[in-house]
């Protein structure tokens, strides 16, 4: 396994410190000793980046492809030792690791494919009218060009698909920039075995030196130092507010500042409508369990808030939700940090008077998170900010409202989300439509009678949302959109097509 | 004349304060007494807005068109009135001022016919997949939205075309976004005619109350105010470097960021290759006299900086263009500000040490400019950045290089730009090709054997660029993809058609 930084397509460890992966399940170190990037080394690989960059935006799109699928194809033939890796540095089980690398390969895939296509360079021409007066028109060619050397910092609770190789690094790599990979400190193992596939890749079909980077590093320095560099176009981050909000604002305080699209929190809502909840409790129980638990709900479209009225069915829903989530077994966290948070984020919802912990007290394991459940009258819920905040992990609150007009008054309390989710009957459809004509204006997904787990990559995907869902609700992560981060216009005026580079396809 | 602000449709002047335009060929104030916007004025219009927007965000689009198209007719109704209302507030020749009028409603109309099309939703559609293992694939309908009230803040070189019914107000309509309009300062009569016109019109087609507000107002003060309101979703500027990016800096420190698209400084520089310096001069003498010139240089996309080799032939095109601008009469600015700014400009270059000014110094006329023409060395213009700042006004510095290769370094050294050209023979493509290279990566639109002024309101223009010319190089001002500024993705996950908001007119 690669400890030293990959720059381009050189190996680097400058610093004399030392970091290391943990095994979340024991807490214990994992052997290997990464090291962490320094500034000389941030310099080195945005060096690289902007004269990769100068060559790369030209490659011709069969190339591209090549290169992209290269990199899935790499990742697959990883095999266990990847998914073994991941297993170690995770505690995410084996079918979750399997389910992610088919995600992400398929991805790669979508990108290389629309890579080939080059319809995101979105080319139109407007003809030039000689005749016109009283002054002729020009000739107008407009296509999207690449945006320049991008930054990538991996996610903590997506390994693959949304970290070295993931959504934000495809879909840049895809769109004629080079990219640089802040590893997440996580998962320092994972991050340096698929690092050293696309660097392989790279130079398997003939990519320039510095297309692609990948630095280990303590997340907050290296992190500052990448975004504020001159050389840096453009930023992708996916993690907590805190994280997202303070790069978004080192973005925007740089001389020049460059677009900062973080993907951040969200409690992603459902709305379960009274007579949808009496005629399928034991259904969506038994779905909303799973969308709750799964990975140990460390997703961010997890639903964080159920909203319901208060009456016998819904009584009963929870009482079928509170048997089904007794039985699922305790989780090991992704890491110290993120139990720890968990953990910090009930004792905030436990000081808040008459909130109910339907907490399922088996006995305590160590290290392990059981999952959550909680209610509250909607009347404290819209009184407590508190209460409105994600808690990443197995948690959810039940919020109980008195009638509809009180669901909606809680649905017009919420910031913006990546998702929210409506449970109704055909005879609740004016309802769902009021709630739809709320959740319009907070969600950047509104799901109907399903879960907001479970993230499609389609072109008709829309992961983001207003802030603090995201930075920017004008884009999407995910989907064949989500390239559209780092691609600007230019217009080429009465150009001669001798002038033009070849590599656009036009027409 | 309404010399109150419009809020909806009421009129509004709690301010016991009076602001006054002004006849900037005397500098005298004019006589109406306009009321400048309160906090409580502000107030006011967004909480319209935000009501509005609820139900004009739905408004049937052959209505909308009805309510833009009605703009454009009510615009070219006012006639002479306006023509002679924007004369007197901007020093502008009659004939300026119809050319602008022409584009404006033109400009309308455009967005009038995008909005009775829909293409801009850019609605896609995945279809289900009930049989897919393991897990059924949802179905998911993605379309653009309205992102919600939009501040525009007037420009003062385009009192019509970049201000109260320019480019940002209406394609922002056309999204279904309701509009406040901060009034510029220098032509509060302008603004006041126009936006009566859209309130009219407004009214006449049946749009909500609210859908438009016009506040006059101390720019900064009002300003702030308007970019910091929590209902405020997004923002359009076209102004200076330093209010541009004061606006930009605010809607990021929000507590809710929010985009400032702001349209700001372009030095818009013209690289002349010598072969076609040698065969054209008095061709691009005209034409580059013309684009300084033209509205006395009150352009963003007026060429500041003219690159050539220092020999013979660009001494001839020189001594060309001082002629050409020896006939060129003083002119009168568009208010002091820009006047003082000018003067204050020249200091700075007239301070570097070895800057030619080849001024024409006709006696001087009070109040009013004449044209300058600069010209500097590469090797002094490379050493001092003050040299690189736009001026505002006709002025134009010839930078003068040793060789190609200098001429490359000029270009790399350039700030972002809303435009560059080139001139070039065919024999000179492979230089003319090597410039495009540095230029794409530093313009919004690259011109060949023409000048940046004249900006097409076509689907394939670009009207921005890297910062400094905008705070986003993603989008463009003008053209029919401006719209996507003000428009973010919704995807609609297995939702029946009958929930799905009638209007959005799929498939």
């Amino acid at each position: 396994m690669i400890t030293e930084n990959i720059i381009g397509y050189e190996l680097s460890s400058l610093s004399s410190k030392q970091i290391f992966a943990f095994d979340p399940g024991s807490g214990e170190p994992l052997p290997e000793a990464f090291s962490p990037a320094t500034g000389e080394e941030v310099d080195m690989a945005l060096e690289k980046a902007i004269v990769s960059w100068r060559i790369y935006r030209h490659i011709d799109s069969v190339q591209k492809t090549l290169f992209l699928s290269a990199i899935a194809d790499g990742i697959e033939n990883l095999g266990d030792t990847l998914v073994k890796r991941i297993m170690q540095e995770t505690g995410y089980t084996q079918a979750r690791v399997l389910v992610e690398r088919k995600r992400t390969c398929a991805q790669i895939r979508m990108y290389a494919d629309i890579g080939s296509k080059n319809t995101w360079k979105e080319i139109t021409n407007d003809e030039a009218q000689p005749q016109r007066a009283p002054s002729p028109r020009p000739d107008l060619l407009k296509m999207n060009v690449a945006i320049g050397p991008v930054i990538v910092f991996a996610a903590s609770n997506f390994p693959l698909a949304y970290s070295t190789a993931g959504g934000d690094t495809i879909s840049a790599l895809a769109a004629g920039c080079p990219v640089i990979v802040k590893a997440h400190e996580s998962h320092l193992g994972t991050n340096a075995l698929v690092a050293e596939v696309i660097m392989h890749a790279a130079k398997a079909t003939g990519m320039p030196d510095g297309v692609f980077s990948s630095l280990n590093g303590n997340r907050i320095e290296t992190g500052q130092q990448l975004v504020m560099h001159p050389l840096t176009a453009a930023v992708g981050f996916t993690g907590s507010l805190k994280g997202g909000r303070a790069l978004f604002d080192l973005g925007n305080q740089r001389e020049k500042p460059i677009p900062v699209f973080a993907e951040m929190g969200s409690v992603n809502p459902v709305f379960l409508l009274p007579e949808k909840v009496t005629a399928d409790a034991k259904k969506i129980s038994s779905m909303l369990v799973d969308s709750i638990t799964n990975s140990a709900g460390q997703f961010c479209t997890k639903p964080g808030i159920l909203v319901a009225i208060w009456n016998e069915a819904t009584r009963e829903l929870s009482e079928f939700m509170m048997e089904a989530l007794a039985k699922i077994p305790s989780s090991t966290m992704l890491n110290e940090n993120i139990t720890q948070n968990f953990e910090r984020g009930l004792d905030l919802v436990k000081a808040v008077p008459k909130v109910t912990l339907m907490d399922i007290q088996l006995s305590p394991v160590e290290k392990k998170i059981h999952p959550v459940l909680a209610t509250v009258d909607a009347d404290i819920y819209l009184a407590h900010p508190q209460l409105h905040q994600e808690i990443f992990g197995p948690y959810s609150l039940m919020v109980l409202c008195r009638d509809l007009s009180q669901m909606k008054e809680v649905a017009n309390s919420l910031e913006g989300q990546l998702t929210a989710t409506i449970h109704a009957t055909e005879n609740e459809m004016d309802m769902a439509r009021e709630l739809t004509e709320i959740l319009i204006e907070k969600a950047g997904r509104i799901i109907f009678n399903g879960v907001p787990t479970g993230v499609e990559v389609m072109e008709s995907m829309t992961h983001g949302g207003p802030y603090p869902a995201t930075t920017d609700s004008r884009f999407t992560a995910v989907g064949y959109h989500a390239i559209r981060r780092w691609l600007r216009p230019v217009t080429f005026q009465n150009f001669p097509n001798a002038l033009i580079p070849s590599d656009f396809n036009l027409k």
